[in-house]
């Protein structure tokens, strides 16, 4: 393959998709500004997945054979990618980025959402419950989730029609119907499960079940969930959309980009604990409309995505290929590291300023926002997530 | 067919499944003790479901087919059942009930669960809130709602693991771990959409999307519950598991139990408004160990099951094939009325006297929860919901 060493997405990240042209679609793995057909490659003996890419649509079914088969494959594909004799083989199975559609990577089975990051969760607390102390009590004790809405999970590129529902503002009686005036964006990393568990999976078994991590924007519609949130959770405020990448960066990616968990304190229950603890460092940019605002470190995470899981089923719910759990919006501590719009500019008090001139505190008609995340490689490599975008439309 | 004109599982109810004998599994109407394997009455063509019953091992591909298409197999099915002369061709075709498994009856998408009995969510407010004003001022306005873990979702027979997590006593400076011993259920109705939305549904058009209803028990951990869910609501003290029972009964059965809708003040915003005003007459039991504790009376529901769909696609939220949305806990005004035990024993402080005598306030390993429902059929007939049991098993 003709990579520039430098490659974000060279044999180093390898992150797979499912993409179409015309009227087929198919599993692939990107190289460069190229996909690789899978099944294709499959077919003509360059990998060996058995047969889990043969007619499928989404990445499913190869999310469920496991790590043994994820690392096989991987290393076929580094194999095939790196030893110039076999271009010819490969060169008939590849499609340029340009040419075709990237389609939801696998089918979503539930979608979960964590509340990971300290400053975030601060940062919330003061704005939702102002005059109360902002992290409750259980917030250092466990990962505090909620379950979000899988159905409506979309891939980066599609509209995201504006929400309407019930908003109420303190000083009005009743509340109203319309469409949300504070639509905002989380800036998200989500895991991707493969492998089923048939109950609690132990921090230990985090890289057994889960295959790789894709971007995520949990759109949220703040006057919406300030209205409803209270007491069983966020609802209507969020279940509208939430955007993923296309491309699902494997953990075997990230290797490099493994850096030690953050100190807890108080200590966390034995369930919570493994081996080893460790975060990544990811660093994302957020752009409104083109306009570079926020730089969120993945790297200051409190709970780790191991920790996630093992929460997620201590209790014996089953984790399922396809489950996607996500991060929680991931803030670091100054304005300009904040994954959501509502603490960027502390809701609407500090509008940020775009490149146009303009001036916004939350999202317009017609406003797009991307976010994208690199992590380092082996070797000083880059690793890159790709992008997440979507662009608000008003509700037809 | 020979059957009792009182059968509660006569020719006015018609309740759908799936079922396996053997190595095989198909869907199936019951009538009377018996299921009739729909694939094989379309395949010598007894009904007409345009093949989607052929090789299904779930119902949803039926469900998705939409209302002319439920309206029609179901005469089919009322003239085959009631036609003495066709006898010959249907026997052949049934199954014992006895000789079968009942399976999950259909895939489940998404999982929500409203909140929409006025006094369960008082009773609930004043346990979980005590000192502070139990109904939160949303509630009139809005089906207060939020979504479940549907990889969860077992059908009824399946045994509970006590789940184990973390939990903290007013009295304990820490959380600790361990088995949840405040394990109760929720008592419920859950609607199965059938069609696919592509956002908003309007209240009128809920019998478009709705295909029927089943029993719900939504198995709940509240030593967990009370310690996580703020501020984003229950996770895994609800995620373990939730049963339903085997029968998706077709609101067609359930003209006959059409009740008005309560009087709604204040008056709901436009969008939570419909022609007609509507719940149903369904009255459950609840058998702790084969003693009835418990008869929650369904039409005191605050909110209609056609209001809550509008509301869970306010927002533009799709609706997809095998979304389940469950009721609320179904309580009425009296202890003997409500839909769990932590309103039954009002948090342990009344214990229910069992029939072998020994008192309870929450559920013990090998207890079995059993949830049956009827409703008025049309000229006095009895619509049977079956029922909904499990037996909670210490978790391996």
């Amino acid at each position: 393959m003709e990579l520039a060493d430098d490659d974000p997405f060279g044999v180093h990240n390898l992150p797979l998709c499912a993409f179409g042209a015309g009227c087929c679609s198919w599993v692939g793995v990107r190289i460069g500004d190229r996909i690789l057909n899978l099944a294709g490659a499959e077919h003509e003996g360059l990998v060996d997945a058995g047969g889990a890419f043969d007619g499928e649509h989404t990445l499913n079914r190869f999310l469920a054979r496991g790590r043994p088969t994820w690392t096989r494959v991987r290393e076929q594909l580094t194999e095939l990618f790196t030893d110039p004799k076999r271009r010819g083989a490969v060169e008939p199975l590849l499609f340029n980025l340009a040419g075709v559609r990237l389609n939801l990577p696998f089918e979503v089975a539930d979608y979960v959402d964590f509340y990971s990051f300290e400053e975030h969760a601060t940062n919330l607390g003061k704005l939702f419950r102002p005059g109360a102390e902002p992290l409750l009590p259980n917030w250092k004790h466990l990962p505090v989730g909620y379950h979000g809405r899988a159905g409506t999970v979309v891939v980066s590129g599609t509209d995201i029609p504006r929400p309407w529902g019930q908003r109420k503002r303190p000083d009005e009686s009743a509340p109203t119907y319309g469409p949300s005036e504070r639509l905002d964006i989380e800036a998200e990393l989500g895991f991707v499960v493969g492998v089923d568990s048939e109950g609690a999976v132990s921090v230990d078994d985090f890289r057994e079940h889960v295959f790789g991590a894709v971007l995520v924007n949990d759109w949220s519609a703040r006057d919406l969930q300030a209205w409803e949130y209270q007491p069983l959770g966020p609802f209507t405020g969020k279940s509208f959309r939430t955007s993923i990448s296309p491309w699902v960066v494997p953990l075997d990616a990230l290797d490099a980009a493994e850096v030690p968990g953050r100190r807890q304190d108080p200590e966390v229950l034995p369930y919570l604990r493994g081996r080893e603890h460790y975060g990544y460092d990811i660093r994302l940019e957020v752009f409104w409309n083109e306009t570079l605002v926020a730089r969120p470190p993945f790297e200051g995470m409190y709970w780790t995505p191991a920790q996630q899981l093992a929460h997620l089923t201590v209790n014996g719910a089953f984790a399922r290929t396809g489950d996607l759990y996500a991060s929680g919006t991931i803030s670091g501590a100054v304005a300009e590291e904040t994954g959501s719009f509502i603490e960027r500019t502390w809701n609407g008090a500090q509008p940020v300023r775009l490149a146009d001139g303009s001036t916004r505190s939350f999202l317009l008609d017609g406003d797009t926002v991307t976010i994208s995340a690199t992590a380092p490689g082996v070797d000083g490599a880059v690793v890159a997530f790709g992008e997440v975008t979507g662009t608000v439309v008003k509700q037809s």
